[in-house]
């Protein structure tokens, strides 16, 4: 269900926007044919092979290639020390450490070495047959463990920022974080209601179906071409090229189609370990993780430990929050906790506050960014003590939340003045839901939270062809990770006015459209949208010149109309876009528009969220009875993918909140590295998520689109705690709520 | 030798423009990497094999393609069945009929069938194997047969354009062309010396290396991608969309690198097939032309009749001059007659005059363009008749053609009036060059000749997109032919100040840079540069106020000077474009331009060449010693790819004089289908080509530029034809002169 059923609700006055065609690349993809990271291939293409870390924590003592580079089909080997120097810059220690390892590792699973080779078996034999030597170092999994005195230092030159007066002694806290307002004490001295909890939470895994893959083919000349399955093209170029010291020019990439990504996909890792495989071989290079790998060696989400305490009066109203939070970065600094600290009460009209992040160093992969980074986690302490807080007062958890909701001129805890959002129509959204009204049975429980994410804008750029049968391509740079090409196609046919099946959507290279930032953030359809939107504008002023250059007026008195070109004073029969194609040789040339943005005015998005769970209480199951998600769209360019969206946030934060987790043992070696023990949650696992579609356009975007994407991972963690408390009974905090762990709950309430 | 040696010279000014680079494609292309269209290998990709006609002129009973079908690796087959209906529309009797014919073969070689298969054997196999009924007809080779009384009709509705009252019958004749002027029989009549001759040439191809080749890739939900090489990938789509009665946008076209065209590549023969076949086996599918097939199916230039009649006084100005001419079309009209009539009295200041010109088809395969075409016929035809004039009143050749040479302001016998033009300039710098002052020896011959090109504009598209680091990409839709990659990018580093290592050049697909025509008129160094040049200039207005917005000034304040922006007064250190790239997230994102442009004002190209040979009086073999060109380069953007376009002109005009023809029997099958009988010059046949680029700028071309790649062809064939005459004393007017008709005019003259 969803209010953007009908079109003519969702889209006064549109033809196209609001509208559900079938996707450009939708038939391509059901059929096998589109091609993804690992389905290219190249005359004469080498295979590689990774040769990783198997310590956590290990001094790099000497590597001996020697055996490995003359097996049978072995054509290039490559170590750290095929690669630049590390400076020590904030660019290095975010590149090219954690691409190659070089005098220590600090993780297992870190790369150590690759090799080409004819085939993937010759490159893996050859892998394994490099004589790595190491020194065993002392490691801390945890941020309980890395801030512990006394703990081994990941990085002995690593002094904490953010601290005043910044302290003398290197830690594995790479940064500190702080948001406060008001007095905390005296808001907590006019509470009614006090609740304190502590919260953890483990690393999960972005869990894409499609590992990452590259291929390079790397000329003598010292140019390379990269294929590879990214969030982002142009940030792999110019990683790839930081990482090996490079111009950016040198380095053309281009985008395969992406099986999922979540944020984990904006990270370099096989790209320049392909190009220089490439360049020593002298031939394109094929890189392939496994599942293992991608598992071991990608970036997962932080595992934290969190403390939030509330206060709150009698009536609903909250007078003091705290949230204190540490959030693991993995071997390099760089985890999400700012934007965690940042999203964490910004739902709320406080007065009294305080919010302290940890980025806390330890040996295990690096983590990446998943789907609205941080935010899941602060949500989840945020908002399962508001449900406790709520409880205690005996208020409707939506009401407690409305009665605190920010609003159009609220100050966010993080800074700025929210413009037009649309957060209390979500929670309306919720409220008025049949779901709410459902009756419970025994062992059931119903959980409620809401989320707020940014949203991001930064740079796009978009292409708009006219082709010389009246056709038009419409070239971006944001891979389409969500349906991007059908919102960009049929934003340019509201434009244009015409038919989107006359319009090609296309994902150029790096070579062939301007700059173009991350496909993240919920920005392509905001940010890359407003280009395409502007580029087709300029374009229809080229139409109207052309058509006032042929009738010899003002271009002022020629509109742009249906697909064509028309005097206002209808003197003259209107000329389609397809004849002003046909001739524009005769009026001053090709027709084609260009636009780069750094988009402004995004709009915050936020969303409220239900959920019915019934758990097995001799077994500590849970079962998602009913989910239903309300976020606020903006506006919704095609319902059915926004829908999609909504979907798949709640499907992996249902997977975050009851059963995945990365699962270490004592050496620091990962044990649940496939899909089998690291348990994803399977379509039979879940209910048929509703989804209600609301529209408060963003003033900032000419069709008044939100990003999407993200915002619905937010609640689910804490809306499936708060479920499966009132289920049982049990307060729980320790994330994930796994049968044996919700079991234990169980028993402990006897 | 070249006044272009010294750029300081040549470039008044520039930093950039008139110096000698290595090409950026060069190091591939030397080194074998770069990718021409056979080189194209995609996974599960078929081969394809075309089954032609045998006979020159025979109607199709019926085709039989069962037994092929089921033949070994058969996936498809495809006849003319498998296309739209030719409508009789223009479109189709340039396109659709030439790519495949239906009812009735109108040359030996012509399309009958084509078969994809795993492999090209077995592709071939079926392809013997399809059984096609013919109805043989009689056929016409020449355009004495086609024009004779009761000849066979190829076009039985086809009534000759051009003509007024237009004939009642149909005939062979497609068209006459007729540009006249002044009082001819007056022009005669004050003649001292009239000079007629009847001339004959053969049809001779462009003899590009690289045959042409495709491969494509079509989707069932009917979108294909096409991989060739030719001449323009825009118009390749636009052909390819019209023969299958797609839309363009349902076509997508990779430009492969080219290894020649000359005019014979703007042309469309297996792409739509491959596109056909393709659709119908569900995969990838690869045609590739043996030499055999170039030879019989693709165009050449026109075999001609022409008479030429030229009346002189004895102080040298020519009074009168009529030129009638014929040229074979092949199967389907569109000969380049009418170009050959225009380009044929132009760099002479004629008060009377009448070219009439005949368009005319005949049972060979359909001409093609072939570098300046029309003019090096129309050409040899006036100038040896000019010789022979300058000879019969006693004056010197050049001096001749320069008494009666045009220059700006002068009116063109076809019509306008030229603007700066530098044909003067050529006839001084060949007078003036030793090559004119050698001695000669027994059977030595020296010959003069001039030549005229208008040089094309026509439509082209750029992009330059600004790298994040400050590197730049020059992206252009025309293929690089002769250089233009380096010229692009020349003309890109002067605008932007910067190193032009820091500029990548790239040729895009049609779906990724704004439309071009093709690569061809000599127009892309003009016509795409200039429009490089206008998005160059974009990209510095954006840059300059970038800074300006960074400075808080207004932007007429900053200028751009040397890769960097500068305050006019110098109140602030200069930023660079480095700089500004890096930051561009501050100052409004990601900067790129795109320019597009109908180009106006082409600047008209003259030759004047002068060589000498020595022709063995016993074999008839000709022998050329020396060979100097001077052409009008307007500016020379990068001299040495300038000298190679007037070197390769010239290399092939020699061919085109002493040996190249089509030697058809009498059942009209070509009988020397190979290098080894079609000979064209090797190396080792050839001087070193002295070049004088002379520039004169071109005032509509921001660095002065004039097409440069196909006047250099015009003169040849009358300059060797003058030379061989006057070492042998006999007046050859039939080409080739090739030994055995030498030496027959040496017989003859006893």
């Amino acid at each position: 269900m969803t209010i953007a059923d009908d079109p003519a609700t969702t889209s006064p006055g549109y033809k196209w926007v609001g509208t559900r065609p079938i996707r450009p690349d939708g038939f391509d993809k059901v059929t096998g044919r589109a091609k993804f990271g690992a389905d290219l291939y190249l005359p004469g293409m080498l295979h590689g092979h990774i040769l990783r870390s198997p310590h956590a924590h290990a001094k790099i003592v000497s590597i001996d290639t020697s055996e490995a580079e003359t097996m049978p089909g072995v054509k290039a080997v490559i170590t750290g020390a095929d690669f630049p120097e590390p400076s020590g810059k904030p660019v290095d220690i975010d590149m090219l450490n954690n691409a190659i390892a070089r005098d220590k590792v600090l993780y297992e699973g870190h790369v150590v070495a690759g090799v080409a080779a004819t085939t993937r078996e010759q490159a893996k034999a050859a892998a394994n047959a490099i004589l790595v030597t190491y020194e065993a170092l002392p490691h801390v999994l945890t941020v309980d463990e890395a801030m512990a005195e006394g703990a081994e230092i990941l990085h002995p030159g690593m002094i904490t920022k953010g601290m005043d007066p910044a302290p003398e002694a290197p830690s594995n806290v790479a940064s500190r974080v702080l948001f406060t307002g008001g007095d905390l004490d005296q808001g907590f001295a006019d509470a009614d209601v006090v609740i304190e909890r502590e919260f953890t939470t483990k690393p999960v895994h972005q869990g894409y179906i499609e590992p990452h893959a590259a291929v390079a083919d790397t000329t003598p000349a010292g140019k390379s071409t990269v294929w590879c399955s990214s969030q982002g093209h142009f940030a792999m170029r110019t990683f790839t090229a930081q990482v090996l010291g490079w111009d950016t020019s040198r380095v053309k990439v281009i985008p395969a189609e992406i099986g999922g990504g979540f944020g984990g996909k904006t990270v370099i890792y096989l790209e320049p370990l392909a190009v220089r495989l490439s360049q020593k071989a002298g031939r394109p290079v094929k890189l392939v993780m496994s599942r293992d790998e991608v598992f071991r060696a990608t970036g997962p989400a932080s595992g934290t430990r969190m403390r939030m305490k509330v206060g709150a009066t009698k009536d609903g109203k909250i007078t003091a929050a705290e949230l204190w939070q540490a959030f693991e970065a993995g071997a390099y600094a760089g985890s999400p906790v700012g934007a965690g600290a940042m999203c964490a009460l910004a739902p709320y009209e406080l007065t009294n506050f305080k919010i302290e992040g940890f980025d806390v160093v330890c040996n295990k992969p690096r983590v990446a960014s998943y789907r609205a980074p941080g935010a899941p986690i602060s949500a989840f302490a945020v908002e399962c003590v508001l449900d406790e807080a709520a409880k205690a007062i005996g208020m409707d958890p939506v009401d407690f939340r409305m009665a605190n909701a920010v609003e159009e001129g609220s100050q966010a805890t993080y800074g700025p003045k929210f413009p037009v959002i649309g957060f209390k129509e979500t929670l309306q959204a919720i409220k008025g839901h049949p779901n709410y009204q459902e009756p419970l049975g025994p062992n059931q429980g119903r959980g409620v939270a809401a989320g707020f994410w940014f949203n991001a804008g930064m740079n796009s750029s978009a292409t708009v062809h006219i082709n010389d049968d009246g056709t038009a391509t419409v070239v971006t740079g944001s891979p389409d990770i969500g349906g991007s090409r059908a919102s960009m196609a049929l934003m340019a046919a509201e434009e244009l006015g015409i038919d989107m099946a006359k319009i090609q959507p296309v994902v150029a290279d790096t070579e062939q459209v301007g700059f173009n930032d991350v496909t993240g953030g919920s920005r392509v359809t905001l940010a890359t949208g407003a280009a395409v939107v502007n580029a087709c504008r300029d374009v229809k002023d080229q139409l109207r010149a052309r058509a006032a250059k042929q009738w010899d007026v003002d271009v002022e008195l020629v509109e742009w109309v249906d697909g064509q070109a028309q005097m206002t004073d209808g003197s003259q029969p209107p000329i389609s876009l397809e004849a002003i194609a046909k001739g524009w040789g005769r009026t001053g040339g090709p027709i084609s528009a260009s636009s780069s943005l750094n988009m402004r005015g995004v709009g915050a998005a936020f969303s409220t969220q239900v959920c019915d769970v019934e758990v097995d209480p001799d077994t500590g199951v849970t079962r998602v009875l009913r989910y239903t998600t309300a976020q606020d769209a903006g506006r919704a360019i095609h319902p059915s993918y926004v829908e999609g969206q909504l979907q798949g946030g709640v499907a992996q934060g249902i997977g975050w909140a009851l059963n995945e987790e990365y699962i270490h043992n004592a050496d620091g070696v990962m044990e649940n590295d496939s899909f089998l023990d690291y348990r994803i949650p399977l379509a039979s696992d879940l209910p048929m998520i509703d989804t209600v579609v609301v529209e408060v356009p963003n003033p900032a975007h000419p069709y008044g689109v939100r990003g999407v994407g993200e915002v619905g991972i937010v609640p689910p963690l804490a809306a499936i705690a708060n479920a499966v408390s009132e289920a049982t009974g049990h307060r729980f905090a320790d994330l994930p709520l796994s049968p044996p762990r919700v079991l234990e709950g169980i028993l402990e309430e006897g």
